[in-house]
């Protein structure tokens, strides 16, 4: 006997994006975080954090938290269902519905993680390709019918947004689960959180990691029908949540004034930034998140990669199929966008 | 085709134990908190948290932490596993594991989270009886033949310890993983730590949830060597330790002498609480934890549980055979544990 089941055994670990070392000077754009602090309001509730909310267990169901993020999005505080990222609710799902002979199914190229929660569950993962522009493939993702379809929108490493309208379509036509990973759609034009109130199959998924500029609080959260969270809330972690989380959060999701004001830099400095790669010949996909992918002018995505890492820059690059040739960009603050597009064109 | 796998649907869900309300004025002796604050270090470390950390992802291994780990608990940074408290190591366990087909072991009562865990990964949980003294069934255990065997040391509900002997018999007759659940060891006169240096197949796990008072924080972690830890790694979340529970849980741990004047008064109430429960006429098993079960004179304890909570004194009170004539009664300050002691003479 071996210690661990056969697919465990067979599988590689998921690896994060590259993380400089502590002190390491470098300008970041590999990891989609966001370029501004926190809500002042989040930071206050962590100085101002009592010894007696770690001494307790927190409240299992974040209840607090709920109760905000259901105001702020406008649905009823049991629709939503926090956890420790959003990453720990694509756990959830895939926990609570995949298995050996039911199936995942997702556009490609996505969010790698989406594969490696199937293989953990042993289920096969049906990949359907996306085309040169990121057409959302509905009528294969149905022929699928995969017990747990994933969407991200905005999808990455594209930056591209799937249409509401698309996306109802496909939910509507699927039996099993539709996710809805809108971790990026705060940058976006539209989102798809009515969705969650028109079909019982439904999970959208929200995180603070990136507009809430939160990604080292671990804190994102679900939005779906009772009915659909009762069996995710089978297979949650008691305590998964911590009180500090929940207290931060709340803070920062009540501050939408900061998350606004957040969006609309980002926003106008990805146009921009889009614009001055455009000029220097790379090929841009019109993006509605907080990060681009581009094609260099002739293709040398990983030369580029390597030339930027060496200057101090990362961005992030991947070695595979249809990606080999592209550079996936985290828009960061102006100085930050001015030094790549200068030690872009000094490299291409 | 239901949303939900077959044994999830069969599934209820995990109930914590009760929490009061925020505001609400209970002595809360039920889910084995500690009564006394968290090192100042680690609330300094909250206090003095940084935006920057929280902006960023957090390290994927939580280097820091790991190193700490493994400088107090004398064993290399790279056999501690750290994670979001110590069910969530338990989750990543059984996730790695378990399957239909390979079995869980446990001698009962215990935990219930480890059969519910087991549930989730559809897997046998073969439940191996404790004797009246909570001694380890081990040859029971070894004939069980589990790919994963649990052991709470000191158990819970009982209190009681395996001797390290009894600990290092079963691990070296068992093929499958043994894993030597900790939580509340710092309690207790010995530990099993040595164990995972002696048997590839021995993971040790803690938690700051306890005899650190992070309960709030949600961290625990694990010790084995890598061969073991490698996977479990396969099934953890990329970034499921925050960044500020690794900086707070890394000045807690640092803190060692905070810990071990916490843990000598708590030890100093358990002996004075049993005393004085015996004095009552109560049966108290040996504890060895921070908690004391006990069996009221007359075996009535779900009507005392009642009274007590009539009277502002949640204690754990556990429906079911074999536990539903005792109590389960964490170890409070002197303070409490006096309030304690007088309602229940009033209610006896």
């Amino acid at each position: 006997m071996t210690f661990f089941r056969r697919n465990i055994e067979e599988m590689t670990a998921y690896v994060p994006g590259e993380q400089p070392r502590p002190g390491e000077k470098v300008i970041k754009l590999n990891t989609n975080e966001n370029p501004y602090p926190p809500s002042p309001a989040a930071m206050k509730a962590c100085r101002e954090f009592d010894g007696e909310g770690f001494r307790r267990y927190p409240d299992p169901l974040s209840t607090r938290f709920r109760q905000v993020a259901g105001h702020v999005l406008n649905v009823p505080p049991e629709w939503v269902l926090p956890a420790n990222g959003s990453d720990e609710l694509l756990t959830m799902i895939c926990r609570a519905c995949l298995e050996p002979g039911r199936k995942a199914a997702a556009p490609m190229p996505t969010y790698v993680l989406y594969m490696t929660l199937a293989k953990i569950q042993d289920a096969e993962f049906v990949e359907i390709p996306f085309d040169e522009d990121y057409t959302l493939p509905v009528q294969a993702l149905i022929t699928a019918d995969a017990a747990v379809t994933l969407v991200a929108s905005p999808n990455s490493p594209s930056g591209t947004l799937a249409p509401t309208a698309a996306l109802a379509e496909l939910a509507r036509a699927l039996a099993g689960v539709l996710v809805i990973d809108e971790a990026y759609v705060d940058f976006a034009d539209e989102n798809a959180l009515a969705l969650a109130r028109e079909f019982p199959n439904v999970v959208i998924l929200r995180t603070l990691s990136k507009s809430y500029s939160l990604a080292g609080l671990r804190l994102g959260l679900a939005v779906a029908q009772p009915g659909l969270l009762a069996g995710l809330l089978k297979v949650k972690d008691s305590y998964n949540v911590d009180a500090l989380a929940c207290a931060v959060g709340s803070a920062a999701l009540k501050d939408q004034a900061h998350l606004k004001a957040n969006v609309t830099k980002v926003r106008a400095s990805r146009e921009k930034l889009s614009a001055g790669l455009a000029g220097l010949g790379f090929r841009v996909w019109p993006s509605q998140s907080n990060f681009l992918l581009v094609r260099p002018p002739r293709g040398d995505a990983e030369r580029l990669y390597l030339a930027l890492k060496a200057g101090g820059i990362l961005v992030r690059y991947f070695k595979q199929p249809r990606l080999d040739d592209k550079l996936r960009i985290s828009v960061g603050d102006e100085d930050q966008n001015a030094a790549l597009l200068r030690e872009l064109k000094a490299n291409l």
